[in-house]
């Protein structure tokens, strides 16, 4: 190979750096999710392609990365596809397996699949890389984590008020205080839609209304008009072109507004009772807010709707989100299984922590220690050393090769090891180490247990 | 969809306990990683074709997972290997990308690509799952996890009894006491070679010595000449049918039996080197031993060769093994870059774990306590200790629905969750929780201080 090996567009290689930041994150999320009840599942990485193709739209099926068969695939290729050079239509018949898109649909399947050995509510969390064919751009990628923690089973509305909770714990955790986390219910934008008479203009309606920061009240008015959606009707939601307040004070703005409709109420009352229970209850850093123009995935949801924005003065899309699904598993056919979970964009946070330089410095920290090797007797000395400190557990090293001091030394700083440990003829004979702080230049003649103490 | 949905043959859904048993594992291999000096890396699932394309041999070609191209594939595809319906040959034009087959190839990719950001010798490790379109068998998967660590940039063999001292440490700390390290070096195979005149039948020889124990040297011998292996050059090499005694015996053996192959007296040197060290240095509990059979893709190691046999009694294949190579990463145009490396074989790891029963019971423990939910406002002030009791690092939960407490004490049970917590008006008014010990059913009354004691 002549060229410069490279990794498919959109795919990205981690060195140790990227690794230990990325697991400081995974790690207060997995923390977390345990702390709240969740347990880990795993699904393989590859699902049978009629459990994932149907599931996210003609968008998601196109972008669903499919393996092909092994072995002769040609010989069960559907001859009519093949002839008319049908790319689509062949696909089913030389490919049985594509790469998992999201971690939802095989939690639904996986559920289904093992329903007799769960035990229900079953709150389960999941950390698993997906895949999909999107076009990358700046932050979207072709292969990704997602963190996914859903409670299957129960209708409990205790389950949202503790999700707003987990969000809180993690982002305060991280040292990411101020997070926004935003809260909506799809029954409050089927009332509006009721309301407004025009359930097909839905989402126009909340696209619109969500740029209200930028382009006023008349800037979004006018965009509703062109639309197609009546003036009287806007005029019958007028107070969201006005929608402050405190929380209590929204849903009570909001209770007024969707009186007229049956499920507009009843999506007022479930935020009423989360909203009211996370206040009083208390977040440690985060901030709750009810927006109504939220609709993330419209037809997905069927109760709360969350969001996550980092905080203020972070210029970041949303870095989790989540709701309440009530028919989960009813596409691999058990009904009656209600849903709700959230997702942290680790991408994103990644980015976000890393901005405001919230990685503590011990993530990155490499062996304590460098051993300078002066050569095979010396460097037996060293390792009798070394296996001790690691058994003690401290992380160090012997510099392999009986290489030029300077090139050791540079070793050592480049890797940012802070000390090294010198034994020579004269160590040797006094049973001794000599240890040099790389940072101050320090060097002190010290025996085993300073050495030990000196470096845990 | 009518039938239960399934995932594909040698692909694993992994329930709960069995990913905290895996994380158990890999995490005291992570541990022990790190505190050599070896740093974490990750690359892509999927990598170019020709990254991986003819690294593993024809069989390996075959058996790497290939990922159709999304959009219309067939309008790139070669017209002439469409038309003669040569699957094989077709693949290069409608698949540019694969999936990861091991992490070896990946890594040397990644060396030569990085090669101006890496600071040599550069020690990795590595953690990722391998897809290998393999007749699925018992314990043989087509998706499994690899864990590797490997040192490039530098011939010293001190990395060699480093490694050897790894696998000790890693198992020992599994509680795997007594698994027997073998060690050999291709140069004494090449040696053999070399005195016996065939190394043509090498593989031949080490395959029909190999099977000593089984069927006596009567039955070896038998089966060389077979092989076409000449009797004189069996008499050459009688000393390895009686191969027996202490490390340092073995290789004075080997020291005089290929006294006359300059490449198989520099492998005695190596190993005696390595050896000699390992035993000065100590092992905690691991066997180390000579084994001229080992020979592990032959073609591949240049200088030692690791294989790690479970403790004595446990019927399984090996559960780790490595050596060096002196050109890893030529394939992608960087000369003299030798590299040496060992892996750990997860999934037979843990199947010799579960057998000896040494998870430690802690590994799969889900939440310390049930909060009992007896309504709204019982749960809610439930939730106030549950919120505290997280902060303060305890795993507890509330049943989310006010159900039957039959039905709310069978999930505890179920869960094997030690405790339940019962908090209804007489708790409220004084201000306290009943803990009950889901064990020996004892019910104590106790106030949160007492609560997060013993449950912490």
């Amino acid at each position: 190979m002549a060229s410069k090996p490279s990794i498919p567009k959109g795919t990205r290689d981690f060195s140790p750096a990227e690794v230990a930041k990325r697991q400081y994150i995974i790690q207060i999320i997995k923390d977390n999710f345990e702390k709240f009840g969740f347990q880990p599942i795993e699904t393989p990485s590859f699902e049978n392609s009629e459990t994932l193709m149907g599931k996210y739209g003609e968008e998601g099926d196109r972008l669903i990365f499919k393996i092909l068969n092994s072995g002769d695939y040609l010989a069960k290729a559907n001859a009519a596809h093949l002839e008319s050079k049908d790319s689509t239509k062949l696909t089913a018949s030389i490919s049985e397996k594509a790469l998992r898109y999201d971690l939802t649909v095989p939690f639904a399947r996986y559920v289904v699949q093992h329903q007799n050995d769960i035990e229900f509510p079953f709150k389960r969390y999941q950390i698993q890389p997906v895949w999909r064919a999107d076009r990358p751009q700046k932050g979207r990628f072709r292969e990704f984590f997602q963190c996914d923690a859903d409670v299957v089973g129960s209708k409990s509305l205790w389950q949202e008020v503790e999700l707003v909770q987990l969000y809180d714990t993690v982002f305060t955790t991280l040292g990411l205080e101020g997070v926004t986390v935003k809260i909506n219910n799809r029954k409050i934008l089927s009332g509006i839609a009721e309301v407004i008479g025009a359930s097909d203009k839905l989402i126009d309606f909340t696209v619109a209304l969500d740029k209200l920061d930028k382009i006023g009240e008349d800037g979004v008015k006018k965009e509703m008009i062109e639309k197609g959606i009546a003036e009287e009707a806007i005029a019958k939601v007028q107070p969201l072109f006005n929608f402050t307040g405190s929380i209590s004070e929204k849903i009570e703005k909001l209770s007024q507004l969707l009186s007229a409709s049956e499920e507009g109420i009843k999506g007022v009352e479930e935020l009423r009772f989360i909203c009211d229970k996370v206040m009083n209850l208390g977040l440690s850093s985060a901030i709750l807010d009810l927006d109504v123009t939220l609709a993330r995935g419209l037809n997905y949801y069927t109760g709360a709707i969350f969001e996550v924005a980092p905080p203020k003065g972070v210029a970041m899309g949303s870095i989790g989100g989540g709701g309440r699904y009530d028919d989960l598993t009813g596409i691999f056919g058990l009904k009656n299984m209600s849903g709700v979970g959230i997702s942290f964009g680790l991408d994103r946070i990644y980015l976000v922590v890393e901005e405001l330089n919230l990685f503590p410095e011990t993530v990155t920290a490499t062996s304590k220690a460098l051993f300078i090797n002066y050569g095979d007797k010396e460097a037996f000395y060293a390792m009798k050393a070394i296996k001790d400190l690691r058994a003690a557990g401290i992380k160090v090293e012997l510099y392999p090769d009986n290489a030029k001091l300077a090139k050791q030394f540079q070793h050592a700083d480049r890797r940012h090891i802070p000390f090294a440990v010198i034994a020579g003829d004269k160590e040797m004979e006094s049973n001794t180490y000599s240890l040099k702080n790389l940072v101050t230049g320090e060097q002190l003649s010290v025996d085993f247990e300073t050495l030990k103490n000196s470096l845990s």
